[in-house]
């Protein structure tokens, strides 16, 4: 997909200690700043996950995670990963990232995070608020 | 898969550095106890990795890493992450991971890792050797 | 302080994850080393810490970690982290710590974490528990 | 030490795979941060530390870190690391950190890392580049 399919992005300097011995990334660290640019793309559509937690008395869960690794990143790159919501289920969503740099036509790294919504009390899969469908409705493909 | 369709596993105990403040493994720690396991798998298989490296002057580049989150591993918790070989190509590698813990029927964690053996001069693929062919053959299923 | 000096030590086996592009463990992966061995030391003197947080409602807290670099670590080197308490307080513990390979003479990092058990209401320091006190005695240099 | 005493300081925002389940960061993540905010001191300074390995053929090596935790910090907290050179030696820096949040008069965290300068043939330590001393000799303490 390129940049210009996500609706939002977020910046990464690679730091020394999420390097390994080959001199790149480790592949598990991208877990991380997918983890991170999806709280972020949360924030960007002001839709706080703090605050789902105490209204509702729901939290997300990671249920899956995908990662493809097309080319390494070393340390003092500067990178971003763009997020979009592809699917939204009763309880899950659904969000697909990809990390470009500078002008690189393809990216790095493409995966895929899967949330569910899960009662805090019965820990069963519980529908997403009203809101959240709401903020991200507009952005799915027509 | 059952622990019986492995021929490996290799144990882990849950450090507290791993956990989050959901009180359990952070999602992508899992990729770490995968690549330990894995290694660890080769070591048990008489296949040396450094040596695949000075020998062939080829090494192993993660391509894929699937996780599937079944339930959640806390500080503490000794578990099991189970190797198979599920499919051998010309230069790759895909891996079979499950994770187990006491005499829990069910998997906490299930995935699956990709290894391309490449050249590191040219960054092609380049082909898996015999000796290795020769060791992960008698595992696969019939 | 040479391994007879310790009472206890706890093995490792470098992760490819805790390496860096220098080719070593990075410096900052030694602190989750320190800490997994005080666990272990804990639970080999049967002092369970989950039991402590829960009967006495207090917890212990980090409030201090040093550590000295002598030489580095590599890949799937297996080191060992020995430990034993150096002072014992009202209501703190310092434990050194010396990481050691194989039979070399000379530790390749050496530390210091201390340790204050803090009451979970009011945030204070208070009394380390009497039983974990006599079980820390007999340890102490004469 | 005061804010005012510090020429830099670089922001971070806790990662939530940086918290543990006491609901905070993990204390060895400090040295993480506390090594990026050097790399970026360093950055500030205008002095390339890759530029310095290929030109100089020594590399810095971390042989000390200390760090102080006065005060937890949790997810999604804005924190800034402030960095200064304390002491030049021959071939040796010691840089003083402290780690303060909002307008919180004292620092969550404070710290110390010591860095050598080694050449990467003998592995014996070699005196700082002039062009470095002359950058950090302004912000010594008259």
């Amino acid at each position: 997909m390129p940049r210009s399919d996500y609706p939002f992005a977020f910046p990464f300097r690679v730091r020394y200690a999420e390097t390994d011995a080959q001199g790149i990334v480790f592949y598990g660290n991208y877990l991380t700043y997918f983890d991170v640019a999806i709280y972020e793309y949360f924030r960007w559509l002001s839709y706080t996950i703090t605050d789902h937690v105490s209204e509702t008395g729901a939290d997300f869960h990671v249920v899956r995670a995908v990662v493809d690794f097309h080319a390494p990143s070393r340390f003092d790159d500067d990178i971003e990963v763009f997020v979009r919501t592809v699917a939204i289920g009763r309880s899950s969503l659904t969000f697909e990232l990809s990390i470009f740099a500078g002008d690189e036509p393809l990216p790095r790294v493409t995966g895929e995070v899967v949330w569910v919504n899960a009662d805090q009390e019965s820990h069963q899969s519980t529908p997403l608020p009203e809101r959240l469908l709401a903020l991200l409705m507009p952005q799915q493909p027509a």
